[in-house]
């Protein structure tokens, strides 16, 4: 069994890239967690996990890295790709709290405002008092083939 | 390196919600799994793994759990969405068995009856024994946005 | 944590299968890792990570084994699928290699070139210096249903 993380980042980057997969790889790089193996998770903050700086954390090059992300790319010239993704905090710290994930060919603004919205949805129907919302996302216009991320990475103090 | 896991439950649940993502975060919390990290694997049962409640296993809050599952949402009045999972248990208990997974826009009947063939089918491109398959599904009919989930998800003892 | 990985080796399949599950089941027992369970990540090479034929590993039955891979199905007769995925190793071993993944409905010698390009272009745009860049791939026309795999499997010595 692999231990519970403890801590969370939120990250984002967007890249233009030759194909899709390099795109979404130079978005990892400049959200500072190129150089690993993501591992994608169903999105749930371990209780009580401390927020960190993604610089704060070493983290292994190659590791075996858990997190929850949006992500979307696109290949037409001029049209807008948004990610955002959002963090629950729950008022009791022995809860876990709830990552949602969005992502649409939109401006920022209504997918940050939509991923908030899914985090207080995912609190109401848990009975679950919310604390605070926080979020981070991402827009790009796309040149000729973009690539947008944005997640929560979990890891360990 | 991960341990093997050692035991398993199958788990169903279904919901509306009012994001796609928001319905299947429900479907899993009517699972009894909504409150941990889901890890998606292709999809072996380790040999001898032990079936059990998924109550009767202790997943850690947020904790990372490895799992098979299908899955499908809707957002089609009317429609309808099912989804299953198929454990296959080899005569010979030194060797692994084999999870199926299948989803579709029909009847749970015809769903379950495929991802069934579809061990038998497993054992029989691996010349092993089969001893009993197992199966869960679940079916529903969308509302407004429905999502429906069926899994093996995989624990220590 | 997980112990970060310290071997790899790289792997294929192809198969014919009664569904497309099936087929890419059929797809990882040709490649020499189908009774094992799969987790896919976003695709780097630890550092002096060595690599291993896939017989040299003893992958447990049923274990949970990271991996990158590329992989299609297609279900028209005499349609051609194909996948690959190359690695880039550095010149200095204390940095990570890339690994890239593609697949198209194509033929392999496109396919293979372009993800070969792929590493290429993730070494330059790291300004990391590529010491040698290795694939694998595979093509299959499709007889009914067929799922072609190819994968960088990461794993302990």
């Amino acid at each position: 069994m692999v231990n519970t993380p403890n801590c969370y980042a939120l990250v984002r980057g967007a890249a233009e890239g030759r194909t899709r997969l390099n795109a979404f790889d130079l978005a990892l790089l400049n959200a500072g967690v190129g150089d690993t193996n993501l591992m994608r998770m169903s999105s749930i903050l371990p209780p009580a996990a401390r927020q960190v700086d993604i610089g704060e954390v070493v983290l292994p090059k190659g590791g075996l890295i858990p997190l929850a992300y949006a992500s979307i790319d696109g290949t037409m010239p001029g049209q807008l790709i948004s990610c955002a993704v959002a963090v629950g905090i729950p008022e009791d710290d022995r809860e876990p709290g709830v990552i949602m994930e969005f992502e649409d060919h939109a401006p920022l603004s209504n997918v940050e405002e939509i991923v908030r919205q899914m985090v207080v949805d995912g609190f109401d129907y848990r009975n679950r008092k919310l604390r605070e919302v926080k979020s981070l996302g991402i827009e790009h216009k796309v040149e000729r083939c973009g690539s947008v991320f944005a997640a929560a990475v979990l890891w360990y103090l």
